[in-house]
């Protein structure tokens, strides 16, 4: 493809991705497609000479997008919102352009020093503690997401529990971890990816509110203790996925440091919110932290992926993640004065994935931000008010920030239609979850055109597809 | 931002990029900056109003550009190619409109399907054995790196080896793996992070061709055997980052299943070379590799990320990776006719990266594709040949593919002078490794736009600043 042709082609992407994000509505959120129905329609090899462009771009329009779910429609009420935004697609185009990797300062220094000041900005923007601060001996670095996180948090933990013999002989099997039962299933797939094991994390169980009991906590590990394990790592959640349940972070960080483990709390959605001050109670106790994260990928208008992993004592991490061949070492690196953010993550490479979040928050600027976050729990409230003036529904947990959880009052076999039928129907999308072993359907606002119209109008379809009561 | 300054402003960024990537011979290849210069020109928060595009972008090309290595130069021969080229550039900005999810098959079908039948076509295309193929037990996936694929298949394994005991009861700690001593650190980055630990992978030695010596493997297993460990795990590389170095995969695969061992095998960079039929030498004996890598991202035009993992049986990868909560049941997994990725891979969310891989293989076509290969291994065979023909240089290795090793016959201090006088000048880049413990010097040729002219001059350059004999 010549420049001219590129430059053709990317105007008429750029003018069908905004077409496509202003009148996201048209579709019907989720596909109708049977599996491999897709497959099908593709030919068996690539071609063998190039083609045009428009050939392959109308191929997509005919082809793929009718298989595609439109995540980015104000419709979009399912799973968690992973909005996007204007600047943020400017930031990937520019990153995807400069092809830069970003694996050691030295291989592009203003790929490290631009992420790492743009995650000082948001300690500072969120209130989060100034021990993650790179100032100090912590700091921040983008993960791909929360899941990543959990398992660099986790390998940390296991790292300063064996006094780093864990990394050179292989994890101790005595080593036990910590999280609630209504924690994210990543911490679950981090106990068995780390090789600590999934039955040496113990789920703790949670009080009314699904959130997590620190004297329940507190238990678990003096027991595991007194049988001669290791506790080494405690994952607490600001919003859990299914119900937006707080676990208390200030008792559980007061039971961490009593037992010297290391406590990792996943803000992943409900982070966002501390941009506004009446949402930063969220982080109180959030001092007690050894690391913490969440993702602008969710509800931050930031593209995925882009999760924020902050540590407060960088050293640990780095100490445990890092191994120097020849062929990365440099004279930058050596003299230790610089960040070299691959022995903050899993992979070696790494885009210029702070670019997007720079844009976005110079973009929007801080009172717009505000003033979109705000409007979506002010959207949740709403909703959560009319689910509580129908007879037929009940909420299913405290509605809190961007999601109601609610249920028709009948049994699991309605619900589970009720969605379904929303699904087929297509108009809006929602998901669930179970909450008290029963079936509960989960309105989660966050899309980046959502709007009160929006939300107002899943309801009346909500209504209009319940059935009356029995 | 409003659609209409988006398009205005993604119509500049477009034309920047195709400006940049045309004229990257302007700027010097390695920024010279001290750490920190970069961030001390950046405000301490960010803005309470939003600001206009066109100033954010001004401080980008003001404050961030100078700090930048540019990758895409056709003066770039460091590290690994990491080119890209303008269908990837589309495909990764189409996905960034886009901003769907493919975690699971339900929630974009078509990002699924697309990933497994491009995966498929490369599996055709580069001639990799048919388990690798979808339609039988095994098949392909995306990862962001050749680090988390080593990761996934060293969890996969020992998940085996274990019969499932691992990711349940956490690592046994008998389990050994086996790397040659040239492999990439990613290999024992894996160790230390899935707790099989680093002191349990054993570096085998290589031959005088840096390739691993298969009896010496053989004989590092049946004494692992002997002493009651229970190895579980090789990765075999096809072109080593140091030298290009081909391990004997056949042999290798032979020892491997006489002792029930998974072998994964890393083509990170040569991988791309088989789209040539005379370089699908390189993938025999692959019919014995449990999984194997290759990286799009490197040499096949394609932005980072895209790496391209394939398993022969994904039913252990699975096992050993799913774990499934409520909130992310339905229907089409429990019928069990579609891949849910989510489980091929580490974390949860994955962008639509098949995308940008579709667009290249159909925008190039295999044709373009061979030629570009051809005459990047025709530019290293030239380099070596003027390497061969001053007498003050040597080759430090067999140059092969796209790489040649070279070195100033003098001492080690003499060619790292020479290295940094190089990048200091910054007309090219190249880096360094150590071979047979002497410094030496790295030609990577694979940029998207070098040629034999771009090669002339680095070599004339080289020359110039190089020394001679004392």
């Amino acid at each position: 493809m010549r420049s001219e042709e590129f430059r053709r082609a990317a105007g008429a992407v750029v003018d069908w991705i905004a077409d496509y994000l202003e009148h996201a509505e048209r579709y019907p959120v989720a596909p109708r497609v049977a599996p491999g129905e897709i497959r099908a329609q593709l030919p068996p090899a690539p071609p063998e000479a190039g083609e045009e462009f428009a050939a392959i771009f109308a191929d997509f329009e005919r082809l793929l997008l009718p298989g595609l779910m439109h995540w980015q429609s104000p419709n979009f009420f399912g799973y968690f919102p992973s909005n996007n935004s204007y600047p943020s697609i400017l930031g990937e185009l520019l990153s995807a352009g400069l092809g830069v990797q970003g694996m050691l300062w030295a291989t592009s220094p203003a790929c490290t020093e631009l992420e790492t000041h743009v995650l000082d900005w948001l300690v500072d923007l969120l209130a989060l503690p100034r021990r993650f601060h790179s100032s100090g001996a912590g700091g921040g670095v983008i993960q791909d997401s929360a899941s990543s996180s959990a398992v660099c948090a986790m390998i940390a933990a296991c790292h300063r529990a064996s006094e780093g013999r864990a990394a050179r002989e292989g994890l101790d099997r005595r080593l036990t971890a910590y999280t609630s039962s209504q924690a994210h299933s990543s911490i679950i797939k981090a106990a068995r990816l780390t090789g600590l094991g999934e039955e040496n994390l113990r789920l703790i169980d949670v009080d009314a509110q699904f959130a997590l009991r620190p004297e329940s906590l507190d238990a678990a590990i003096s027991a595991d203790r007194a049988a001669g394990k290791t506790p080494a790592f405690v994952a607490a959640t600001i919003g859990t996925t299914s119900s937006m349940a707080i676990d208390p972070i200030a008792e559980i960080g007061r039971v961490c440091r009593r037992y010297g483990v290391w406590l990792h709390v996943d803000a992943a959605m409900a982070g966002t919110a501390a941009v506004c001050p009446e949402y930063q109670y969220l982080n109180e106790g959030l001092d007690a932290a050894d690391s913490y994260c969440f993702n602008p990928h969710k509800w931050m208008f930031t593209n995925f992926d882009c999760d924020c992993f902050y540590v407060a004592d960088r050293s640990v991490l780095i100490d445990a993640m890092s191994v120097t061949p020849e062929y990365l070492r440099n004279r930058a690196s050596e003299g230790g004065e610089v960040f070299d953010y691959r022995d903050w993550q899993i992979p070696l490479g790494r885009r210029f994935r702070a670019l997007k979040l720079w844009f976005v928050l110079r973009s929007f600027g801080i009172g717009e931000l505000r003033r979109r976050i705000r409007a979506h729990v002010e959207c949740a409230r709403q909703f959560a008010d009319w689910v509580r003036a129908d007879p037929r529904f009940e909420l299913a947990a405290p509605p809190r920030l961007n999601l109601v959880c609610f249920r028709h009052r009948s049994d699991d076999e309605t619900n589970r239609r009720l969605l379904e039928s929303l699904q087929q129907d297509g108009r809006i999308f929602l998901s669930h979850t179970r909450l008290n072993n029963r079936y509960v359907l989960r309105m989660s606002i966050g899309q980046t055109r959502t709007t009160i119209e929006h939300v107002r109008a899943a309801w009346s379809l909500i209504q209009e597809f319940a059935p009356p009561m029995a």
